[in-house]
């Protein structure tokens, strides 16, 4: 955020061109979120909290609470899956009635709020990868689904953070990478990262996943997650819960890699989560780069087909090995998840 | 086959375009298999069939039958995976064998012959309809996975067949049609020929397959194949692994249906049938029809990212409910295999 205005990465673009959106008031921030030009948990969460930010600032004096309630209802429908969204929602409000009537000091708190989301991430998100590299043994091969990195969050990211960390030791990590339909996350983002530094990885169709796993090519695996119940059971991008009972075939540990703003205490099990379904056009078509350097789609399924495009899936507790995050590992169960959930 | 010109739909203009392509020798027609103008075990062997059946046409009296192991090298040189390819190659050359030094009756009877393989292939596939159909309860919803239909074969298909019955019957199933990237030839051809059969169905990206088991939306599976092991492994399209994996891991039968061509008695397991991999282009690029009526490909990873693209996968029996064959249905094991493998 600089002044009023929220500056951030137009992830759509990546990696075939490197752009900056602007947007000056909540509305626009939080359409960001709907459009996708900002996605992945920690990043929406600190979207939603410079959203709400903005609207502190955008509110008016004679209808403030109200404004700021409005606000909170938009942000907050963006993405129905998105914790972390509804966590700095939360924490940003809490921020501004702490200042009672005085609303030029709820409207500076609520700033500082929103910054102190966004550093607790950066730094939430580094001790994730401090926590996780011991898992990971040297010449490992990992498989990750989707986009967990710095670009899902605000730095570090969450299940490439240990694959960094142990990057940066000397392990020399290995990583497949799921391409991820239906936005090719995974093609698009983590190949780009791991890119840019320098890790040795190879984009696979989600398809081949399996047949690595069973090949013995891969030795484990680590996700994020977009929301963690209090079992366990861990709401991530369609296709990790597949990924996951494959993994468990094979023998390969799973691990989840998430702060603790990922986990819902309110939320029992993976069965409360609701799964949104996204548009019809993300399954029929897929988006890219021509060979004449234009950003278009193309179509692959017949005009008369219709699809279903659920977003997200829910991986039961038993399939995951640990939960690695800020305050250590944990097992997937209630007591693992309560000993480290923010209450 | 009309004279000595083979012709076959080509296939990724589907379903877009509607386009007959004409080959007018076996070089020509085998490359029609390596190119992907035709895919699909049975649509392979007939091709097969065919391309031979040019060749003995073309083959120089002087050098007969060293042009015919020539030209059989070649064909069966363009798919390493099917095993309905060298089922093929391998009769046109018995009928050739059979004539001994009369060549004219050579070449009759090896046109006679890839004729015969076609509509044996046809008649195959018929019957894998009706002997599949009565697994399909009333209102199934089933999941199947790339292309096992008619464009797979001559007609019917394998794993559409008892759908295509079924549907016939009054049963109203309702199918996921997997997306199956690389080449999403569930998304574009297996859609198309469900529509043409007036059959309801979603396309849905791979990683959704999973995801509609788990919550109990999915009755049943049927899947083709490119080779069947003498011990019951399947090798079929990438994903099928990971699909029976998850199908068995929520108690849906998990059914392959095939011709018995398909089955090599050589092959004693998934371990001996090698894994063709195919171009990474197929991994970062798809294919399909821009908003502006172009058949054109757009690109999804950074361009310094390397890809793998196993084309193949090998499914263990232990995940094969029953093997769907022309003669019955059968288990996924030695006894079931060998009770109706052709020898």
């Amino acid at each position: 955020m600089e002044g009023p205005t929220v500056r951030m990465i137009n992830q759509p673009m990546l990696p075939h061109r490197f752009e900056i959106v602007d947007t000056h008031d909540y509305r626009e921030t939080a359409r960001s979120i709907t459009t996708m030009v900002v996605r992945g948990a920690g990043a929406i969460g600190g979207t939603g909290g410079y959203a709400m930010a903005q609207a502190a600032l955008q509110a008016r004096e004679s209808h403030f609470h109200q404004d700021i309630a409005d606000a909170a209802e938009v942000v907050s429908a963006t993405r129905p899956t998105a914790q972390n969204l509804f966590y700095a929602v939360k924490r940003v409000i809490g921020a501004i009635e702490a200042q009672g009537d005085d609303i030029a000091a709820a409207r500076e708190a609520a700033v500082a709020e929103a910054v102190d989301i966004a550093d607790d991430d950066a730094a939430c998100c580094e001790a994730i990868g401090v926590n996780g590299a011991p898992l990971i043994g040297a010449g490992f091969r990992l498989s990750t689904h989707c986009n967990a990195g710095w670009l899902a969050f605000v730095d570090w990211g969450s299940a490439l953070s240990p694959m960094f960390v142990a990057h940066r030791e000397g392990k020399r990590p290995f990583v497949f990478v799921d391409e991820t339909k239906p936005r090719a996350q995974g093609a698009r983002l983590t190949a780009w990262e791991l890119l840019q530094e320098g890790i040795d990885h190879a984009v696979i169709c989600d398809n081949a996943t399996g047949h690595f796993m069973r090949t013995g090519q891969i030795d484990m695996v680590i996700v994020g997650s977009d929301r963690i119940a209090a079992n366990g059971d861990v709401a991530n991008k369609i296709g990790t819960y597949s990924s996951a009972v494959v993994a468990k075939e094979n023998g390969i540990p799973f691990y989840v890699a998430a702060p603790t703003t990922t986990i819902d205490p309110d939320c029992p099990s993976g069965e409360d989560i609701p799964i949104e379904e996204r548009a019809q056009d993300e399954v029929r078509c897929t988006w890219g780069w021509s060979d004449t350097g234009e950003f278009i789609r193309v179509r692959t399924t017949p005009t008369g087909s219709p699809a279903r495009n659920p977003a997200f899936d829910v991986t039961p507790a038993e399939y995951v090995a640990a939960i690695i995050t800020e305050k250590g590992v944990v097992e997937a169960s209630v007591e693992g998840i309560a000993s480290v959930a923010r209450v």
